[in-house]
Formats: C-alpha cells, structure tokens, sequence
C-alpha cells in the first residue's frame, strides 16, 4: 500500500473550515476521519432517518457521502485560494448493504491544471467487516480566484 | 406536447405508500408533485439545511431528489408485486443555481422486461422562473417476488 | 419543435475540414448530415465490419458515432480559433437493435464558458423506421489558443 | 498484489472463439493479450487509421477496446450457456496520449446473478513507459439460454 503525503496543517484547517460550514454534511452527520494529499476518508452512521422504502440506505445519501469525499480528495491538492467544483459524477450500487457506519474513501486520479477526475469506493461497516457497496467516478472543475 | 396516461388509483396509492416510509424523503422534505405513466415529478424547498460550503444546495442531496422522481417514474410501470432499484446513476451539474424550491421531473426512456432506463431534469425554481440545473440517466432494475 | 438557427458557411465549413482529416470516421463510414447552432447529426451504414460476436454493432462502434455528434453540435457554438474536447460521455444501450443505417443526433444542453454538457440520441433505422438504440451523455471542455 | 486464477482451458477456448467472430475488433487491430478469472487486458497498435482531427485516438475507439476487456472480465465469470451484454458505460479521458499501442485492462468489481459491474483502466504504451489515458466504469447483464 502506497504512504500517503501527510498534509500541512494549514490545508487541514482550510478543509475543516470548509467542513464546517457544510450544512447538508451536518443533516447526515458525516465527518472526515482521515485526510491526507489526494486522499479523504469519510465516515457518517447508518441511522433511520436516511433510508428510502426498504430500510436500506437512499442512493442519494451515499451520493452525499462520496461526493464530498472525492471533493475533499480533489481540494488537497489545489492552490491555496482555489475552489474546486463537481461537474459531474457517476455512481453504481454494488449490492445492497446494512450495518454500523458507511464509508467513502476518495482518491484523486488525475489532478490537471482545470480538471481533476476522483474515484470513491464505498462500503457498509457492520461488526467490523467491511462491504463494498458502491463506487463513484467524478469530475470536477479547479475555480479559480478571479484577478 | 405528448399528453401523459393517467394513472389507477391503485397504482397511485402503492406509491405514496412507499413514499411514506421514506425517511430519507422526509429528511429533505421532498414531495410527489405529479405522477403519471412513465413520468414523475418531485419537489422539495430550497433551505439551507442542504447546503454545501457556498451556500449552493449540496449535489448529493440534488441526486436525492432526482434519484428518487427516476425511481418513481420506473416504478409506475412495473407489475403490481414487483419493486424496482437503481443500479446505477451519472449526473452532470450544468450551473449552480438559486431559488425557492427544486423539481426534478423523471421520465421512463425504456422499460424493458428486467432494466428500465430513466432520463431525470432538475430545475431551480426562484420566483416562478426555472433554471436549468443538473441532468441524471439512470438505470433500474425490477426485482419480481419469488415464487 | 424548436426551429433551429443556421450556421455561418465559415462555421461549416470549418467542421466539415475538421471532418475530413478524422481517420476514425473514415474507417467507420460515418458523415455529417445536418448542422446547425447547438446540433448535430451524423449518419453511418450499418455494416458488417462494425459488428460484434452477437451480429449487433459494437458499443464502442455507436460511441465513435455518438462522441462525434456531440462533439460537433460543441464546436458549433466556440469561438473560431477555439477548440473542443470530452472530458467523459456515459452511454446506456437501450436493446440490441439491427437495420441499414445508425444515425446519431447531438443536442447542447448547455454551452458555458469552459465546460459544455451534450445529450445524445442514437437511432438504427431500418426500412425507414427509427428504433432509439441508445443515449448518450457527454462533457466537454474548452481550448483556446495560447496567447 | 493478487494471484489471478487460471482459466480452465474451455473457458479460454469459449472467448478466443468469440473473439475472432468479432469484425470490430478485427477491423481496429485488437488482441487479447492476458485473461484469467474476472480480468482480461487487450492491447491494440496505435495507428493513424484509429484517430480523430488533433491526430490523437479517437475517444470512441478507446471505448470499442476498454469495452470489449471489461466485457471478456465479466464473461470469464457467467456459466458455460450464458452470454453477457454491456448495458451502460461511463469514460473519462484523463489526458490526450499518444505512443505505438494502447492497453486496456479490465476488473470484474462485482460479479452478481443477473449484474455484473467492471472497472476498465486504459493506457498508452510509449517506448515502454505507460500513460494512464483513460477509465470506464461499466455495467453487463447477463443473458442466460431460454428453457
């Protein structure tokens, strides 16, 4: 397994700071539990309140997850006052899954001068095992400030 | 334009049924706001509990949303006992918008004999004038009871 | 149906020089056969050399037909000395479907400053029946000359 | 990284037989050059006859290669009678490449009862040194023999 490039600690409060102010992060309960250049883990818990008709977790909602964790992936590796912005993703649900708590774990594939492409694989965690239950190709968009 | 079959009232309250026990619709305050053969239409306010950390709605919560008008779309064409599940979904964000609400409106490109492909458009609604927001394709399968 | 806007002879001309020098579109025997600001449509016989173990024409052979449309209903609306590339197109095929000839027709969906959204509609026509075979969903991004 | 289990000798039989009835690949020039239980990899020379109007590769033909390896992963993992069929795939090209062949390797992510999912990388071989060019995330269903 590849090391991971630890993060400046100024790159780490900007992303936390960003975090922060994310209320659609705050509605699911979704933290960043580990961050690093071209790498965002994200984890939330597998409650009630975001399932769809069958008790399963809605799509929309790993949606949520992944997509924040390819951002926050992408985001490390950007200019200090650069955005970055998703255009487009693309996701596919493996199997259904129950337990404890829902992974994403995004990694940058390509980080180029406009466009960055992540890919997010998600997982079910139940007892301590994981599922993979979706992943995620994404596209995004490096904003830059205007001058 | 092509006028839409209307529905059986059965049909109709098998669906608001499954919306029912939809938390994660709940969560978002989404609503069914118009149903029909192959068609539907959902909507759901623009607060600021969905937002991202630009004050722009979340994309995962817009795929929420589109996700779920695809899926009910589907779902008005399948046998009584048969559920339908996305498989997969690809969205592209084509501007960011503002607004009061949100409408995604879902229609059944194909319903075939196992997989369903649905085309969704999402809308920002502000002050009675529509933009334009994102695009979903999306791919279901029906799941029959076993026998 | 919308009427749609014609385009420059100098416009036209430049995609139809563009046309000429793509190897792959010979090898395919696909060709322009209607142009206009935001659309495209493009036609190819279907032949036997383009098909798969099944008979059917090879999915990558409707995606070189497909990817092209798209990509000109995109140059339509650049700048003269711009130029323009997909980033990513996701396709579902909709059934196998057989007959003389495939005819693609590409549709901007949104032309923005860098980045250009098209939707795609693949047909196989067969004795003057079109039977919708496949869609399309692409980005493209801007590239403009260095100054 | 991982052992890929050998092929019985029928299985690799089965596919090189489908192989050589596919006109499509004969007519852009591609091999299966490794195959083993849930991966194949495919190579193909990079010639002028396969490239679009900036004399790169055309991104369609890129689809046609990435396509039929992710299509041969999957069809190493269905029972002896049945077939498999792509229903939908997404690409992104990561960055224009050229070279003299380009490579495709395709991943079985899930092999399920009716749902197969692969993830196809691809790249250009340049004098020896790779160049990852593109992904694909890719959906098959399999077809079984009526009864």
């Amino acid at each position: 397994m590849t090391e991971r490039k630890v993060l400046d600690s100024a790159v780490v409060s900007r992303i936390m700071d960003s975090l922060d102010v994310q209320e659609a992060i705050r509605l699911i309960g979704a933290e960043i539990t580990e961050i690093a250049s071209g790498f965002c883990e994200m984890r939330m818990p597998m409650t009630e309140k975001i399932t769809q008709q069958n008790g399963y977790v809605h799509a929309g909602i790993l949606a949520t997850l992944a997509d924040s964790a390819g951002g926050y992936a992408a985001y490390t590796m950007v200019p200090e006052d650069s955005n970055i912005l998703a255009i487009e993703f693309k996701m596919n649900f493996i199997a259904p899954a129950k337990g404890d708590e829902i992974i994403a774990r995004g990694n940058v594939i390509k980080s180029g001068r406009t466009i960055t492409v992540c890919h997010v694989n998600i997982y079910a965690l139940d007892e301590g095992n994981e599922t993979h239950w979706s992943i995620m190709q994404q596209t995004l968009i490096r904003i830059d400030p205007k001058k």
